[in-house]
């Protein structure tokens, strides 16, 4: 794919995603639901429209329902909500709506956790406000959340990742987290240019692809196979997939294919204890030249997180940069970034 | 002791120090004896001029030469220099001094490696420039050193912990370190006024404090003991020591007794399997309502990190919040913060 130069600045798109995990609960005076699931399509839709997004196409499990979006993806279960959407979008305007919606419709009046976390941006000035700092993003979020902690692992000039949460030591108000819960993120950039040409709409005789036929053949279908999945291929390139078990456990995969700007994430909270052979899969179907790691994992979570304790998981072929633990009150947060070795 | 309020503004000391750590090599070329000590009093006297303090007093040992300065301390070994300041000194305007004497008068030609780190300043805005924000003093430091990286351990928008340096993964033109070497540091606010009020130079009889005594009397004596000692107790308040053993092990006090600002250092590189039990005399001694503690521990050192490695020591009497900790190229990092029960 050519540069597009348009106004004498070359195309770019930033795939890097600005992702939003709330966890919601219902006060003793709420006569609602408290179940998340009772929001519509439809209001859920004029929500994204305050994000600048659009609902690409649906999936649902018994225990949630996911929604392929035109900027990445929504995930919304009994009582927790994923907002993750790349680009320019304001994933964050969606905030208040949320918990609007969620307390006068749902019955959730109660937010008891939140996370909001992302990347560096490869290009941060093109990006709306409160989105070119994170320290702006922090001032947005407070305004609506009390009781935050904001932590930047990995380097402050170069590669990164930000979290802004209430999970911390010092916020006793939280209630304990009851269930399991464990979430592996892979986020990669500098990716093989033979495998990103597979996440094209138009092959090279100019036939249209089939989106499925791409999931198969590229290896995606077999990372977490019988799974319940939603995919989208875009107009020119791009590739988006939504996957969902029985049991509330979610992976979703994000392709922004161009050279000069090529990012993929991988995201999921499968409950394993090992989350080894999937890492490996994951690495051999993209094969990126840079990587970075994060791994949440809740008191009671199954994974096994020795390894992470120490350096993170070593991988061949792979050198790990920096690596680094945070300790948050009900969770450990394990961060590694890798560069292929040369 | 009461507020002075000069211009209408509050008098205000900033005790949170400067840290500057560079270890030098002598290359193949350099035809100087390679040790640091060669450098001399006034030169050293010269160099501080820039960064606006003074030397007060000086001890050695047969391994290094340690100064007490108006503004804290400065350790000079074979081949490494600890430049510690407080209060509004330029410390980084030393770093093109110290270079150049380091390599025309002492043969240490190469820098072998460089740690600048700095809790967050209770009074930023107060500081010259570039100490204002540590994006500043990053960019300062990278004019005259290569190949840095920096990171922010704890909360981006609360307590935390900055840290420059040329020892991380991405580095591979670092020497190896040869030597075991770890480097606890406790960094105490909101210390208790019974235990200041020691450190002031005038008793309530208007009578002059022996420095002796009050160390005696105030248990630092007893903290390491067998160390060759230099002291000095500040007018009105304040107090600063440096102690030497003899196998290149020091420590190292500093204090700001005034109760809208208290704040205590202590950092010591003695190279002890657990620091328990210095820990608890440290806080025994100075009873803090909040501390920091770093812990630098390089890969031979003789320093138990299991415990670090999981949320760091646990202390009676005080809640520990942020835990985190960073492997570095050579080094693994310990942080940790703490608050006193209510």
């Amino acid at each position: 794919m050519g540069d597009i130069v348009v106004n004498g600045e070359a195309h770019f798109f930033e795939g890097v995603e600005k992702l939003l995990e709330i966890w919601f609960a219902k006060s003793e005076s709420s006569s609602g639901e408290g179940d998340a699931r009772m929001a519509s399509r439809e209001q859920w839709e004029s929500i994204l429209d305050h994000v600048h997004c659009k609902i690409l196409n649906v999936v649902e499990s018994g225990a949630q329902v996911a929604y392929l979006l035109s900027e990445s993806s929504l995930f919304v279960s009994k009582r927790r909500i994923i907002l993750k959407t790349c680009g320019t979008t304001l994933c964050l305007q969606a905030l208040p709506y949320i918990l609007d919606l969620m307390k006068k419709h749902c019955g959730l009046d109660v937010v008891a956790d939140c996370f909001y976390s992302r990347k560096n941006f490869m290009k941060p000035n093109q990006q709306p406000h409160p989105h070119k700092t994170f320290q702006d993003e922090i001032v947005y979020l407070d305004q609506m959340l009390s009781a935050s902690a904001s932590y930047c692992l990995g380097r402050m000039n170069g590669d990164c990742w930000f979290l802004y949460t209430l999970n911390h030591a010092g916020n006793m108000s939280l209630p304990a987290v009851v269930e399991p819960d464990q979430t592996l993120e892979i986020l990669m950039t500098d990716l093989d240019q033979d495998v990103m040409s597979q996440f094209t709409l138009w092959d090279a005789e100019g036939k249209k692809k089939n989106q499925d036929v791409v999931t198969k053949e590229s290896g995606i279908a077999d990372l977490i196979p019988k799974s319940e999945l939603s995919v989208c291929l875009f107009d020119p390139c791009g590739y988006s997939l939504n996957g969902l078990l029985p049991k509330g456990e979610y992976w979703t995969i994000h392709i922004t294919p161009e050279k000069d700007f090529s990012y993929v994430s991988f995201e999921t909270n499968l409950l394993t204890k090992d989350y080894s052979s999937l890492i490996h899969k994951v690495l051999d179907v993209f094969k990126p030249g840079k990587f970075t790691m994060t791994l949440f994992a809740s008191k009671t979570a199954p994974v096994d997180t020795s390894e992470w304790l120490l350096k993170g998981p070593c991988l061949d072929g792979f050198a790990r940069l920096d690596s680094q633990v945070a300790q948050l009150l009900h969770y450990s947060l394990f961060y590694t970034n890798f560069a292929k070795k040369v």
